[in-house]
C-alpha cells in the first residue's frame, strides 16, 4: 500500500506543472530572473456591470506561510521522483517578491489587473494556482452578493448557505465575501467567531417536529430566548402564523416577538397574509422573514408583486453562485528579465482577440471626473506614464479602437496598493467594517447605468496610446518570429 | 474593536439555529432523548439516472473531532451571550450516537437515506449543517465525474480545476470525489500527497513566454524531464505542433514524446491535424491531450465529430459542477423518543407531495434479481420488516402508487453499514482504490437505461406497504391535530 502523507502545508496546493516549470527554470538558472505576472478576468460574471474584489486577506496569509514542509519534500522525492538537488533548492523557497493589488472591496472590471506579482520567476509561478483559487471564488461571491444587495435595498440580508456550499472553506470565505458586499449577518457560527460577522438564526422544522406541535415548540423556545422568530411552515403555514401570534399574546412582555419565518410555499401570498394577520393582532413591528432558494431575480419579482418581506435568508443561490459558479480569472506573464537584467515584455497570442494579453509592466487608474465625482472609466498606462499630470486624456476602446473620448478636469486615482515589497508585508488589512464602507463608497463613484442588474452599460477599461502601441508591436514581433521559423 | 478568535475547531461550523435549538432542548431536559435523522436528497443532479455517494471519510473525521474548544465557548459567552450553565453542558458534548451509512462509491437515488443518525437529539442537531456541507458537495462532484467518465470511456481523464474551485477545500475534496468516480489523475499536488491520487501536468503557456519561443522552451523542459508533453498553442497551434515534432526528432531517444496538449481553438479540427502530423512523423504512440472548458456534453460532441483526443483535462465544469452547482440533500427528523422512552415517528408536511417526509426508523435494500444480477430497484422498509425472507415482493411507486410490480427470486441487499455505534467508530474506511473498484462494481448492477447521460429512465425507489401505511397514518394524525387546534 502506498504511503500517505499528513496535510501539513499549503505550498503543494498548486498544479503539478508549476513544479515542473520551476524545475526547468532552476536547471537553467532562470528561476531567480524577475518576472511580472498579472491576475485578471476577462468577462464579468452574471452579466453584471462590475465585480467586487475579495480575497486579499486570505492570499496575504497564504503568501506569508508559503514554504514546502518536510512532508512535502518527502512526497516529491519518494512518490514523484524529483531529484535531491532540485528539492534542496525547493526547500529554501519563500515568497520574496512584490505584490501590488487592489484593496478588498474595490470595484473591478474585465481585463484590468487585480493583482500584479513582481517576483523571481519560480516563486511567481508556484503561487499562481492558489492565488487564482482564492481570488476567483471570493470575488465571484462578493459580486453575486452585491447584486442581491442592490435589489434588496435596505432590507436585512442573511447568508444561510453553509449546507450547500462547496465544502467547508467555501462556506466560511463565501460568507465573508457576502458580508463585504453588504450582507448583514450569517448563520455560520464559525464565520461569526473568526471574522466577527453578526450571526443569525432561531430554530428549524426539526424542533417543531421534536415537540410534535408548534404551540409547544414555540413556547419551549421562548423559555430561554427572549428574541423570538418562529418558523411557521412545518405543517401548515397560515395555521403556523396563527399559532405564533397566539404564543406571543400569551407570553406578552416576556418575549420580543421579532418575527415569523416563511421557508416554503408562495412567498408573495403568504407574506401578505402574514403581514395582515400580524398587523391585525397589533404586531406591526414584527418582521416577516423569508427563505427558500432566493436570489436577486426572485427577490425582484416578489417585490414587484408587493410581497411584504422585511428580511431575506439567502442560501444555495448565493454561496454557490448558482447561475454562474465560476469566475474565469487568469494569471499571465507580461514581462521577464533577460540575461542582461533588462525587463522584456511578453505576450500570449490567440485567434480570439479578447485572449491576447497586454504586455509590459503597467499601472491602473480610475479616472474620476472632478465636477461630478463620478468615474469616467479605468485607464491602463505603461509604468513610466503619468496620466495624473495630463490636462486631457484620450480614452479609447481596447478592441473597437474607433470608440474614443477625451476627458478633462479629472483625477487619475491609482488602484494598486503595495501589499508585499521584496517579500515583506507592508500593507495592513483594514477591518471588515472598513471594507464594507469602502464598497459603499466605491458604488457611489459609478453611474447608475453600470449598476443595473440586467443589461448594464459597459464601463470603459481603456489602454493608453503607448500601451496599445506596445501591444501591437509585440504582436508583430511574434508573428515575424513565427514566419521566420516556418 | 471587536475581539476576533482563532479558527481552532469544527464544532462551530454549524448554523446558529442548531445551537439555539440545542439550548431549548437542554433547558427542557430533552437534549438526551434519542432521535433519528435521515440525510437524503430528493432530486438527482444533472438529470442523471443515479448519483455516486462520496464524503464518508471526511465526515467520519469530522465526527471524531467534534467538540467545542475553549475558544468556541468563550466566543459563545462573550459575543453571543449564552449562559454559563448551558455552555458548561456544551463543553461536554461529544458525538455519542450511531451512524449507519452507505459506503462511499455506492450508487444512490432520490428519497432514500444516505445516512441515518441515531443519537441524542442535541448531538444529532448540532452536526446537521456540517454533514450536509460535506455530503452535498462531494456527492455532487462524484456524480458529475461519473457522467464524464461514462462519455470518455477508456480515455484518460485528468482533473485540472483547482484554480476555479470554490476555495481550497473544494479543490482537494472535489478532486478526490472525481478520482472515486473513475478519473485517473489530478493536477493538484496536495491532493496527490494526502490521498495518494496520481498527479499529472507538464508546463504552461508562461514557460513558452518566459523563453520567448516554443523551440527553446520545449528543449529546456526536456533537459530535466524525460517524459514530455508539449503545450503547443501559446502563439499558433499548428506551428506549435510542428515545433514539438522538430524538438522530438532532434532529441530522439533522450526523451519519451508522450504527447502534445491543445488548450484552445477548435479541438476537433486541431486534434485531427495533430494526429495526422504526429503519425506522418512516425509518432503514432504520442498522445493528443485536450483541455479548455470541457464537460460531458463537449466531449460527446467532439467524439461525434471524430476528434482524435486520447486524454482529457477537465477543469471548471467538473470542479464547480457548472451546470448544477448544488445538490439539495436535506436532513430530517423521522423519529424521537417520548417521555416514556418509546420511539415515536415524526413527519414534516408540505403542500408539495415530494417534500413530505417518510416517518420512522427504516431500512434500505437494493433488490437484485438473482437470474441476471441486475438491480430491480431500491426498497425502503420499516426496521422490523425482513424483505430478505419474502418469496415475492410488491414494489410500488411512492407517489404514483398504481405503478407497481412483483419481484421474485431476488436478493435484498442492505445498503447501510454501521459506521459509529454509540459514538465508537466501528467502520474501517476502504482505500481509494477499493472505492473506485466498488463504483465500477455498482455500475455493473444497473441496467443501461438508468445510465444514459440524457433522459435516463427513472430507477424505482419504493416503500414497503407497511412503510407507506405508516406514512399515511402520520399525515392523518397531523391533519387531525391541526383541525382540532383551529
Amino acid at each position: 500500500m502506498k504511503k500517505t502523507y499528513k496535510d501539513d502545508g499549503v505550498a503543494l496546493h498548486t498544479d503539478l506543472y508549476q513544479i515542473n516549470m520551476t524545475e526547468t527554470y532552476w536547471e537553467d538558472q532562470m528561476h531567480d530572473r524577475k518576472a511580472v505576472f498579472e491576475l485578471y478576468f476577462r468577462k464579468l460574471p452574471f452579466g453584471n456591470g462590475f465585480a467586487v474584489f475579495a480575497g486579499l486577506e486570505r492570499l496575504i496569509e497564504y503568501l506569508e506561510n508559503f514554504r514546502f514542509t518536510e512532508g512535502d519534500i518527502e512526497y516529491l522525492r519518494e512518490e514523484l521522483g524529483y531529484g535531491a538537488d532540485f528539492l534542496e533548492y525547493l526547500q529554501t523557497v519563500r515568497f520574496t517578491g512584490t505584490v501590488r493589488a487592489m484593496r478588498e472591496g474595490e470595484l473591478v472590471f474585465g481585463n484590468e489587473p487585480i493583482l500584479q506579482i513582481e517576483a523571481p520567476l519560480a516563486e511567481a509561478q508556484l503561487i499562481e494556482t492558489a492565488l487564482l483559487n482564492i481570488v476567483n471564488y471570493q470575488t465571484l461571491i462578493a459580486t453575486k452578493a452585491v447584486r442581491i444587495k442592490q435589489v434588496a435595498g435596505d432590507d436585512t440580508l442573511m447568508e444561510f448557505g453553509t449546507r450547500r456550499a462547496h465544502e467547508m472553506d467555501a462556506a466560511i470565505w463565501g460568507t465573508r465575501a457576502a458580508y463585504v458586499a453588504g450582507f448583514d449577518a450569517t448563520s455560520n457560527v464559525r464565520a461569526g467567531k473568526i471574522f466577527g460577522i453578526p450571526v443569525s438564526g432561531t430554530h428549524a422544522h426539526a424542533m417543531v417536529q421534536a415537540y410534535m406541535d408548534e404551540y409547544t415548540a414555540f413556547k419551549k423556545y421562548a423559555r430561554r430566548h427572549k428574541d423570538c422568530v418562529f418558523l411557521v411552515d412545518t405543517y401548515d403555514t397560515l395555521h403556523g402564523i396563527k399559532t405564533a401570534i397566539k404564543v406571543a399574546k400569551e407570553l406578552g412582555n416576556a418575549i420580543n416577538f421579532v418575527g415569523i419565518r416563511l421557508d416554503s410555499g408562495d412567498l408573495a401570498y403568504l407574506s401578505k397574509e402574514a403581514r395582515r394577520m400580524l398587523d391585525q393582532a397589533g404586531y406591526t413591528e414584527t418582521k416577516v422573514i423569508a427563505s427558500n432558494d432566493l436570489d436577486e431575480y426572485t427577490i425582484m419579482n416578489l417585490k414587484a408583486q408587493g410581497a411584504r418581506i422585511d428580511a431575506w435568508g439567502i442560501g444555495t443561490k448565493l454561496i454557490t453562485a448558482y447561475d454562474q459558479p465560476a469566475l474565469g480569472a487568469v494569471y499571465k506573464l507580461v514581462a521577464i528579465e533577460n540575461e542582461q537584467g533588462k525587463m522584456i515584455d511578453t505576450i500570449k497570442i490567440s485567434s480570439n482577440p479578447e485572449k491576447v494579453t497586454t504586455p509590459g509592466l503597467k499601472k491602473l487608474y480610475r479616472i474620476v471626473n472632478r465636477i461630478n465625482q463620478r468615474a469616467e472609466g479605468d485607464y491602463i498606462a505603461m509604468k513610466d506614464e503619468v496620466p495624473q499630470a495630463e490636462e486631457k486624456l484620450k480614452m479609447f476602446h481596447p478592441v473597437h479602437t474607433f470608440i474614443s473620448k477625451f476627458v478633462t478636469n479629472f483625477e487619475a486615482r491609482s488602484l494598486h496598493k503595495d501589499i508585499f515589497v521584496d517579500g515583506r508585508l507592508v500593507y495592513e488589512c483594514p477591518t471588515l467594517e472598513h471594507i464594507r464602507e469602502f464598497v459603499k463608497e466605491n458604488m457611489g463613484l459609478l453611474w447608475e447605468e453600470y449598476k443595473r442588474t440586467s443589461n448594464p452599460e459597459e464601463y470603459p477599461v481603456d489602454l493608453s496610446q503607448k500601451c496599445w502601441d506596445n501591444k501591437m508591436e509585440s504582436i508583430m514581433k511574434v508573428k515575424t518570429r513565427i514566419r521566420a521559423a516556418e
